[in-house]
């Protein structure tokens, strides 16, 4: 089970909040509002999908990673391995 | 008229392929997909939004700000002001 | 003369504290400071950067774009051009 | 010992080489270097910056965060906290 199941309604809830902003933006667009007011509410919806990461790496590191470290073995090196690596997608997106 | 409005449709292609992707987001999460696919997905979202802002803020540069500080004036001011608060939260995002 | 001229003093201050900021991480890193209290510094110092760059590159566009735009022609272009892609690099940074 | 101390001469030449880089950022200030060849260099330095801050974030999870979840208890969960907190930091900086 991903680190993230309990808290799966609220992930959900934030990601169908994401995807109105998302259609807003093209009613936005379609409307010609001005640039800047597009921007900000770009804005808004980058941070709200970066906090969304956040939290399921949190969540990860908490559950899944701690899991596999706990059992020890090559699975441990596997699963830091690759939080690592997302870590680093997260912070240069 | 908005800076963007001559690429209007490719703007609107872009923001409904990203709501796309947020679409598919909520789907991996109902089937408890792994959370660093889930990460993956979301970094790939993150940045095809940060790269429309880019190009909406761009084209809000060569056309709005230029029109204005052609014009001279406050309006002229005005604009530039606004642009760098936009760039300031973009970066931050 | 660089948009940023008539601030410059202001400008060195930061940059001189940024460089202690680096050094004191160097310090750090010798006396085995733990890990978390590195990156905290690191993020201030990152913090700090990012935010010179915002205040060279307003500056920029309020002066240097601003001024080959109020001319005309073919500068124009290029110093709007310029400011997209440095905004570009800063984003992604 | 901190999770880098293995590599910490890489660190601390990693941070020698941004220390200079900044000090090279107050020569080109001085010197009324073209304000985009300044921000160049400011992406660069801040790049550097947050790549030293993932390698150190890397390693602490791999050693100190790993360790304590290894023995468990109390500790675990107060490691993990602090390095969901630093990636946060690390994210939004």
């Amino acid at each position: 089970m991903p680190g993230y199941s309990e808290d799966k309604p609220a992930v959900l809830r934030r990601l169908r909040r994401i995807e109105g902003q998302v259609r807003g933006l093209q009613r936005m667009v379609e409307d010609d509002t001005y640039c800047i007011d597009v921007l900000t509410q770009i804005s808004a919806a980058t941070r709200a999908l970066e906090s969304v990461a956040l939290e399921l790496l949190g969540e990860h590191l908490s559950h899944c990673v701690r899991e596999a470290v706990s059992r020890g073995g090559d699975e441990a090196d596997a699963k830091v391995h690759e939080a690592r690596e997302a870590i680093k997608r997260l912070v240069r997106s």
